[in-house]
């Protein structure tokens, strides 16, 4: 399972309802496609995407969840394996080291804090409606922006 | 997944050959039971453990690696779900918080501060050939002694 | 001295001339108000930062540097207090912690991890030449931006 | 200041009157030596020997607390720089970085996890009526056992 990719969806946990379809929809192609999904293990996007791992590949799909408390039963009810950190926020960048790829899906700032951890690791950010960086008028292209869940999807998987 | 018990094995890279012999035994026994196994997913009786667990069990058992660096990879091959922490020998604190109780298996210092805060947080610690603790010369007798793998298993699933 | 305005000053390690220029003048106010100075305790913004303060008032003034590393002697020079973290790149959210405001002298993908999890928590961030921030090509206006090292000033220490 | 030797001080919150007293004794007389003090930033034990280093040496002492919670305030009033870290027990683990050394006065368990963690890190840990560790029913001599408060500093200030 460890060798398997793990690709975190990231995202609001109050998400708007074309968020929540597409996390869901992110969640069902990265279950078919046999990834492991990594998320920090609350609602809204974090849930739409385990929810959507386990509707496409209830069994051989793993589904992880970094928390902020304590307390193991905090998690939503799709992740199997559930890591209470009690770290706060700050488990957002345990988040980004359990991954090898990320997408975003919307974001707030604390979907923010996980884009900038990854790029600073030199990690894949896929964005889906998600935050746009600029320095000094100029746009930074570090993260790739995708269409759709499948093009968010096919840009995680490959090959780095 | 999230409902079953989470033990906690947790004990020296470099044990004696009759704890690495203990700590597959424990492995072996709380895979039988259906226990989720969690560890620090380095070597030794981290490694024993998972190893255990996975000839008992090699399907239904799961094994959480929290690792102190951020390689997924550096884990024992045993462990299904490695989580990279970057954190140090600081993981400790998150190999604990993963936790309902934990069996330690011999021990060294690494091990003591798992042992400690988990008694700080009032897990159940189960000891099979560990640290002894006194003050004053009065024996603190916290950590619960067992005699063999079977009871350390028994004690550290009984209902708290 | 925990009564006194704590002020973050984030940035990049490698800044331009005219970045590290912004950010020792950055001490040096700060210092004269009499603010703590709270950074990553690197090099390049973090410096110029604890060198302007120690320049402008070097018997009042501290200078905290909490470290990715293990190793006080790390810190650069112009830090008093130097907290080794041990958390890699973890160690912003402590920068944030520590801080009742920030103020970005440009940045760099580190920078960007603090202003987020500063502006998740609520603080103010105030922005000399850093990131800017839209979403859905709407601008986001929650990094306050300042347009010299006095301005950024101010508006750390108003009143919140 | 950071040239200068970090020392922690640790020890329960809720102490003996003894123990208050030898951690007062052990603030002054740290402070006298020109140490910096590291405590965890509470009342009891951290918060006697932060007294007792303001009371002997008011100027130029400094206190440095590393704190549980995220708010800076909570730290006991004669600490100087508060790092709140958000982090719950596992900010031992900081305590024990920040320092050099460490003296123990007496001990629960967060202290002894601060312990631990200290001789895993290879610190000098000197006791002072703290915990006793044995395995197997052998005594483990690694903690220095100090009569009185100024064995106690003698034995954490010396050479290494």
């Amino acid at each position: 399972m460890r060798d398997r990719p793990h690709i975190a969806v990231i995202g609001p946990a109050a998400p708007s309802p074309e968020e929540a379809a597409r996390a869901f929809e992110v969640g069902e192609l990265l279950a078919r496609a046999g990834a492991v999904i990594v998320c920090g293990g609350g609602s809204g996007v974090m849930e739409e995407a385990c929810r959507g791992a386990k509707a496409a590949a209830p069994k051989k799909t793993v589904t992880i969840g970094i928390l902020p408390g304590t307390d193991r039963s905090a998690s939503n009810p799709f992740v199997d394996v559930a890591i209470p950190t009690g770290l706060g926020e700050l488990r957002n960048g345990l988040v980004v080291r359990a991954a090898d790829a990320l997408i975003a899906v919307g974001g707030a700032f604390g979907t923010l804090s996980e884009i900038a951890f990854a790029l600073k690791a030199g990690k894949r950010v896929v964005g889906l409606g998600t935050w746009e960086l600029s320095r000094a008028g100029e746009t930074d292209a570090t993260i790739l922006v995708a269409h759709d869940p499948a093009d968010a999807v096919a840009f995680a998987l490959a090959a780095p």
